[in-house]
């Protein structure tokens, strides 16, 4: 197989993991509450698609779920699933599963935005970055709001910072050495998984210094 | 009259009922909080137009209310009227009036939208329904985040629903009856007013098998 | 120097109190919590091209900061500096200093978005109003979104009725008066400015008969 169609199952997985987390993520701050298939259609959705959206938009291209309805599909398909089979996802590796995949996800396409606003020229060569956080986060911001959650740019978890490590290492690659991007994709994408995972398995957070202390 | 004739007057009135309901909703939520006129226009402007905008700059099409600024006048005409004429609004008749020309708002533009996604040929087959549904509700979301309220995605209110079951219809009806477009949209229009109707009139609320149990 | 430059300085200036003003609002209101670095720089960021970005979306322009990316630079810079130095700006004449570079930068750029808006032909004569209030506070709208504070819609301190002031008599003017941009352009900045400055210091709230009363 090449590139593209690893690409492609990559993307789909990590689009799976971002509806599954979603609907996880308010059935528990929520519990209070009853959500019903239809909200956590649209929650799943928002928060895998939002993000690349909210790029596009601003790059002014169109934007990529029209061209590839695969990515609609899947979202809702594994938020049904989700919102129906939240027991199999509550166990713990299946729902360890998801964290991972949802972290994977992030640096997915992250670097990939990184790579589609390079190849635009758009605001070089600090845009690549930029939106490649905004794809990574934006749909979780979108849900967190909605939902009306504690965002995670409230919280001391490493979420966004690896995606910043890797778009940022990414887009240095395609300036400096831009022969070698498929290899330099994989490192970033690895790179940012890696830092994430680590923060998963052992509680990492953001370090002292780039901290506000108490009041 | 033709229909676009009529289907200007029915667009106007329930651009007018988005705004009057947005501005009651906010007062009612906030009695404790004084908004002043200022922030009713917002209010009232935000929820009539913020989901055309946000369909139209997805779509990349040009922004409706800038080719027809009677959306807009209306829109900030009927806010104001809203803020200072509360009693009139709070009338039980005159409630229920624009909380039903509310639905028929959702349902109407909904369809529109569907309709608008299927010329352009966005995403076919399932762009027409999810730009649809955000044409709906969009604005009123914007609204309720603006304003701190819950939105309608965590109450388990009928009113997003009845707009997804008249935009499917509608673009079933497109893509197998292309020929009976007008009679299709009245029927889609009508069913999705009549379930928001029912809704209202006998709090109907998501059946029992689309809920998530309580934990 | 000409126009331009001047224009540049003031820009920037407005930039760099847009950013310092979101680092420290959101510092003061969470004292709970802890912000890290990497939240300082998206919520600075994000306050201060965030509103001229939503315009240019709904213009269907090239978005502004990807032109010229010292808006970008500034803006981090800045946020970075605010986060580091939360006590020099938390010293009153700096803090003065920002609140009133705030407001001009609020009257700066709504009547700068104005005027783009005119140009463009996009939805006159109202659009220009509605785009240069937009733009003036929607960066403000999305920082307090993502740090769940109330926004200024629902405070009675007076900030965009100075803007909505501003670009008003702005766009009568490019009607009535064209040939005299420039000195209009000056004349409104300095209205909105000033109403907003003696906000600030005499802590004007929105008149009476623009409230809705208790009940």
């Amino acid at each position: 197989m090449n590139w593209a169609i690893w690409n492609n199952i990559f993307a789909m997985a990590a689009v799976t993991a971002f509806a599954v987390t979603a609907v996880l993520a308010i059935r528990e701050d929520r519990s209070d509450r009853r959500m019903d298939l239809f909200a956590a259609l649209v929650f799943g959705l928002s928060t895998a698609i939002g993000g690349g959206t909210a790029r596009d938009v601003i790059l002014d291209v169109p934007v990529f779920w029209a061209q590839d309805l695969n990515y609609v599909w899947v979202a809702l398909a594994a938020s049904a699933i989700a919102f129906y089979g939240t027991r199999i996802f509550e166990h713990r590796h299946m729902n360890n599963l998801m964290l991972y995949l949802d972290g994977f996800g992030a640096a997915l396409f992250g670097v990939q935005a990184a790579g589609k606003v390079w190849d635009l020229g758009f605001g070089l060569p600090v845009a690549p970055v930029i939106l490649g956080i905004l794809t990574a986060i934006g749909g979780g911001l979108i849900r967190d709001l909605l939902a009306g959650r504690t965002n995670l740019l409230m919280k001391p978890e490493l979420y966004a910072i690896p995606v910043l490590i890797g778009t940022s290492i990414f887009t240095l690659s395609l300036a400096y050495a831009p022969e070698d991007r498929n290899i330099w994709a994989v490192i970033s994408i690895v790179l940012a998984f890696g830092l994430r995972a680590a923060t998963i398995r052992w509680h990492w957070t953001v370090p002292e210094f780039l901290r506000l202390p108490h009041r």
